[in-house]
Parts: structure tokens; sequence; C-alpha cells
């Protein structure tokens, strides 16, 4: 491709909002952000409950950030269980496929916003995730073989009004800026407290 | 606590269904994978389209393991969206939130295995989960702060008939065998491509 013609996003431009992506309240926030740090400081939260078997619910309702509580439109319900081949129930997508979800969220909203702060019109944004594991790990069958994911694997099907480097350019923008791709490639410190209240 | 008494986890038992767990399907299931490990190899999948400015939609619905493909009940979809303070339309969960969900759902699961095939029965099991994050990461607001959380707490409140150290045992050996805690946790490789259809 023909890097001769102007890069739209090095035009200085007032921000529009573009791609469903309000752009002025964008950058707004992250300038507000910038003055102001410990309005960046968020705590998010869910509540999970055990329903039969290996079928859990969680709740994703309350956050806090920008200095203060919020609370989502609706107290979001989500199910996790095993399926059927591994004896579940499969009253909703296992665990290790919500992790999925949760990366190709992170990267498309980060692509939207992303495009928008560019002047990028999106047409199009599909993925499709892949996560190869192996389920000795998990069930106690080999001491070498991990108990997550081996590899997981993200193809975007992206189309938008600008060269496909400038595209590809954003995709690997939201990656650089993505705070689940950081979480699953890097780790993060994770701490289990028990409340027990047994017979004895 | 004493543990003079004999703890149930070692006594020698016929395994039989307990906590909604058919124990003799899954410990055969474990024996069955053990003798023929080729039947571990699993891939999870999803399908993730955008919608609408930081708002995405998942389907997981076929995976394949146990030498073969399969479907669940369902095509199971979710939402992923950024909140309003963040200038998102709240369309559903936040990308973050889900990894919450992700690694509640996956030690429950565990629990309630671990709990049947140790004869235990249990009554309740619920966990909060909580996720640090500073957002200045993300925003491209300082190179010094990660783009992931700081660090995620969960505290489960566990109920069953059974000592609290061997209710306390069955969330540590869950945690042990964790695929979405060793993700989280230490980290996994992931591969970005990209298909892009530009207009030049």
């Amino acid at each position: 491709m023909s890097n001769t013609m102007t890069a739209p996003a090095k035009v200085k431009r007032t921000p529009v909002a573009l791609n469903g992506v309000n752009t002025p309240t964008l950058l707004a926030t992250i300038n507000a952000v910038g003055a102001q740090p410990e309005l960046a400081k968020f705590q998010f939260r869910a509540k999970s409950r055990w329903v039969s078997g290996t079928h859990s619910q969680s709740t994703m309702y309350g956050f806090f950030g920008a200095g203060g509580e919020h609370e989502h439109i609706l107290p979001y319900k989500a199910d996790g269980d095993h399926p059927a081949v591994l004896c579940g129930g499969d009253a909703g997508p296992t665990p290790v496929e919500w992790v999925l979800h949760a990366l190709a969220s992170c990267l498309t909203a980060g692509i939207a916003n992303i495009a928008a702060a560019r002047g990028i019109k999106l047409n199009k944004v599909e993925s499709v995730v892949h996560g190869d594991i192996d389920l000795r790990g998990i069930l106690g069958l080999s001491k070498e073989v991990r108990n997550g994911y081996q590899k997981v694997a993200i193809t975007f099907s992206i189309d938008g009004d600008a060269t496909p480097e400038q595209l590809e350019q954003i995709v690997q923008q939201s990656k650089a800026r993505s705070a689940v791709y950081d979480i699953i490639t890097n780790g993060i410190p994770v701490e289990i407290a028990v409340q027990a209240n047994g017979r004895a």
C-alpha cells in the first residue's frame, strides 16, 4: 500500500462522534483523568452463587470509579457451567469460554474508541477466538500439563473507511491498551480468602 | 479444630452423586481420559461482532474435545460494553467484569466437583470478587501504570457438612486445579491476526 496519502490519524481535526462513540466526551474524559489522576482508580466487582453441580451465576452491578460509586443500568447476570461432555449441566458457557468473550469484547471496544479518535469510520468488526487446552491439567492427570489454555488465538475481520494498514494499526493500538489482553498475557495477582461455615 | 476425627476425604467409598454432581460419571470420565490422553485435547471458541460504540456481542456455541465436535444446548450469547462513566452505552458488563465472572465460575465449579469426589455435601457457596484497576494505563496517561487489574481478590463463603478445615481445603484444591486461576495469574500466549478490508 502507498504511504504517500495523508494518514487521517495525523490530521488535526475537531473530534466528532463516530462509530457510536461520543468522541468529544471520550477525549474530555481522558483529559479530566489526566488532570486528576485519582479519578482513574476503579474497582469492578462480581458476586457469584453456586446453583447446583458445576453451575453458578454471577451478578455484576455496582462498581467504584471516577471518585464515586456507580451502578449498571441493570444488575447483569451471567451463568457458568461445565458442558455435558465434562459431566456438567451445560446451563451456560464454560468459565474458560468467558475468558475468550472478555478478550474479544475488550479488544473490540478499544478498536471502536481508537478508530473514532482517529476519525476513521468502521463498517464491521468481527472476531473469532480459539483457546486450546489440555484437560489433563485440571483433571489432575499430569503434573507437566498446565491448568489453563496452552494458547489463545484471535482473528479480527475489520472493514472501515481507511487503508488496510490503518485498520491493522487500530487493532494493534487496541492490543497495546487492552486491560484484558494485559491480564491474560501477563497475569495478575489473585488473592483467595475463605469463610467456611462447617459442622464442627 | 480437632483433627482426630476421620476425614471424609480419606474414607474409601463408592462414589455417589452429590451436590448435583454425577460423581461416578465424573470419576469414570477422568479415568477414561487418563487411559486415552488425546481425549483431553479441547478447543473452546467464541465469535464476536461489534454492535456500536464499545458494545459487542459474543456467541459461544461449538467446541472440540474428547475426540470430536460438540455444541452447547444453545448458542450462548453475551454482551460487553463500557459503562456510562467511561462514555460507553452500558449495554452489558465491562470486559474486565467478565474476567471476574470467569474466575468465580471456574473456582465454584471446581469446589462442587471436588466436594462431591470427597463425599462432602455442600449447602452454600457464594463469592465476592473485587478487581482494582487504575485506568491511567488503558487511557494512555501513564507508562508506569499497567493496563490490567493491579489486584483481584475473591472471598468465598462456603457452608457444608464438613469441618471448616475440610471446606477450606476444597477451595484450595479448586484453586490448584483451576483453568481460569492459572490463566489470569500466570498468563497465557495470545496471538492476534487481522484481516483488514479497507478502501485502498
